[in-house]
């Protein structure tokens, strides 16, 4: 193929079979389209014995609430390449990426059809206690394999050049450090809650903390980020999670994919009293709270062992800069995790967590709740030195 | 010219003819090679009337005691680059490229003959009190400019891989943070004070705080650095400062250039005892804190007022955020000033502040207060809080 061009079905089953050895007797594929088709086709290409693949191509534009806008399909290689690296460094938790064509913009990859969206299982009250340790080794490998402690710098910088990603970038940058902050037209505030939303937009003590995480994430290329770990881009079954959708990836602040797993785990927390009667809420939170100081704890733990045994450069094996280094990442994810409350909440991304809330009134209660977390997070990060008095604030909160 | 190869003054010639309108008859063009030849040839190119420019060659290695090893001619784009971006910012205080070929790995610039080097001067006990407020003027400028309160994230991006400079990047992040630190080859001791160097080996505590200013030089870009801004990369005459020597910029922490220039001040400072008599020395040390001073002042000044008119992205208009991010520079210079000392006193490179000192027990004598000062600014770094604790920790090291 010498130009790009939107795949069809029969388009997507050429390009499975060319780059897989997998189907075998080639007459018997067959494929369906299952995207949203906002940013991404997305086809399940399948042999009568249902071996599949999935196909996933990016469309030259982004459609939201109706309009439509460029975006550069080089996101497909950024999300190919850093599933690639993550895979090299976590390959139990990180989708396989089969092959990439770089003029198609499109990525033939496992099919993980087993496995359900993490979002819509605890939305719906499951509970998998393989979750945050999974995780909490993805964050930690990922992370830390592709930073300072390891990389050369001439490594490095090479890699921080290959993965820029700036219209991606930009796309956080302002739904998650400059709207929410400020009236601007692309918020998506439910009437409810305008007054308490309102009042972000003249918190000049939150403004200020917010552009520190808004400065570093800008400028502290720490290691490669998956960049948008959020419920949505975990796959997860009864033995597994795999994370899927790295196309925000670039080299930015450790603390930004901590923090914004941490958020959401705390969006749901939030979100328990609206989506659960009371004796299964309760249940809910006891295990989102567990979940949630196991993911710091275990990636704490791993995190330091890392760093204890595979420290590259001579000048970074002080123990005594390697453990603040960790405290810089937890104040770092903490204020992060505050950001992704807030911008979920008043920001134009939603999660269903709060928007399938049905009551009216529990879910301006819940979407006040997060504002107010958010806010005590981000204000708060320096001076939580350890999970327990996060967990403690979140507690104090709920109860508030 | 298709292919590199090394000047001659008939190469230097040509190339300076070819390149400027300024020299009128051709046939009356003359040239001397001045350099040290270590890095670089340098050709002075006049006419008959006493026009001049200087023709800087950079050579595909570098030389250092008698060894050589390959070094990327890269380096004279960089130095291309980033003086004319600095002159962007502040034409008065950058030397004029003219012109810049990646072939030849050439450039065309603005003669400096009438200018004497800042460190001579200094050394020779000269005073001038317009060096602080012009420096202040361009590292403000130079700095704000090409950092995120002004460029788009695209666009810094962008510049920021244009500005990788690994192989140089690599030199600095050796010579400055790894090698004083531990019993290195390159090192460059006098054997008179290898016990207190050795003090350096061992010393955990600051060897933890230097791993976290070596973290921030690999992963901080901040804004565009010189890179090298010691008292030999300046220029002086009566009226004006003017920088030269741009080969080691990078995108990197404000505070770098801030504190390399601090420390060569204080350098200076610390050799006035053997460089002077006892009056000449009390009066030389008397006006470098007051450059000192004056350097910090008003390089505040000018960027407080920069970030408060200049500032193009809303999110980072807190003033409440502008202010810290000011002090964090102050706490970052600190800590690079004392990075200098100590690199200039005991690594490769040396300062002839310190190493013209002839009187061997003088000498010895500075180059213990180096180390001892240097120590004290990385650790005090974040407790002082303005510049006259800083200089307050001068004089008391000075009295001890």
């Amino acid at each position: 193929m010498s130009e790009y061009k939107t795949f069809t079905t029969d388009d997507a089953i050429a390009f499975a079979d060319k780059h897989s050895e997998l189907f075998g007797d080639h007459s018997k594929l067959s494929a369906e389209e299952f995207g949203d088709g906002n940013l991404n086709l997305v086809f399940r290409v399948e042999n009568d014995k249902g071996t599949s693949l999935i196909v996933k191509q990016a469309l030259p534009y982004a459609r939201c609430v109706g309009e439509s806008w460029p975006l550069t399909t080089d996101r497909a290689r950024i999300e190919a390449e850093v599933l690639k690296m993550h895979r090299r460094f976590c390959p139990e938790h990180t989708v396989e990426v089969r092959y990439f064509d770089p003029v198609a913009c499109a990525i033939l990859m496992e099919d993980l059809r087993e496995y359900r969206i993490l979002r819509s299982e605890l939305n719906a009250g499951k509970k998998f206690n393989h979750m945050a340790p999974q995780m909490a080794k993805y964050l930690a490998n990922t992370l830390f394999y592709t930073s300072d402690f390891v990389l050369s710098s001439e490594n490095k910088k090479a890699e921080v050049a290959r993965f820029l990603n700036p219209e991606l970038c930009l796309i956080t940058e302002d739904l998650f450090f400059t709207d929410p902050y400020c009236n601007h037209e692309r918020n998506n505030i439910e009437p409810s809650i305008l007054e308490k939303a309102k009042s972000l937009w003249h918190d000049d003590a939150l403004k200020a903390e917010v552009a520190m995480l808004k400065a570093d994430f800008l400028s502290k290329p720490q290691a490669l980020l998956h960049g948008d770990l959020h419920n949505g881009s975990i796959f997860i079954d009864n033995e597994t999670c795999k994370v899927i959708d790295a196309e925000f990836g670039f080299f930015g602040p450790i603390g930004f994919d901590v923090g914004t797993l941490l958020g959401n785990l705390l969006l749901n927390y939030l979100a328990c009293p609206g989506l659960h009667d009371a004796k299964d809420c309760d249940e809910q939170q006891v295990y989102l709270l567990e979940q949630t100081e196991q993911l710091w704890q275990q990636f704490s733990e791993n995190f330091t062992d890392l760093m204890s045994r595979e420290t590259q450069d001579p000048a970074l094996e002080s123990s005594l800069y390697q453990r603040r280094f960790l405290q810089q990442i937890l104040s770092d994810a903490i204020g992060y995790a505050g950001c992704e409350l807030i911008r979920r909440t008043v920001g134009l991304a939603h999660v269903a967590d709060l928007d399938s809330i049905n009551d009216a009134g529990k879910r301006a209660k819940c979407q006040r709740s997060t504002i107010t977390l958010g806010r005590e997070l981000i204000m708060q990060r320096a001076d939580l030195s350890n999970i327990t008095q996060l967990l403690n604030v979140v507690r104090y909160q709920q109860a508030d």
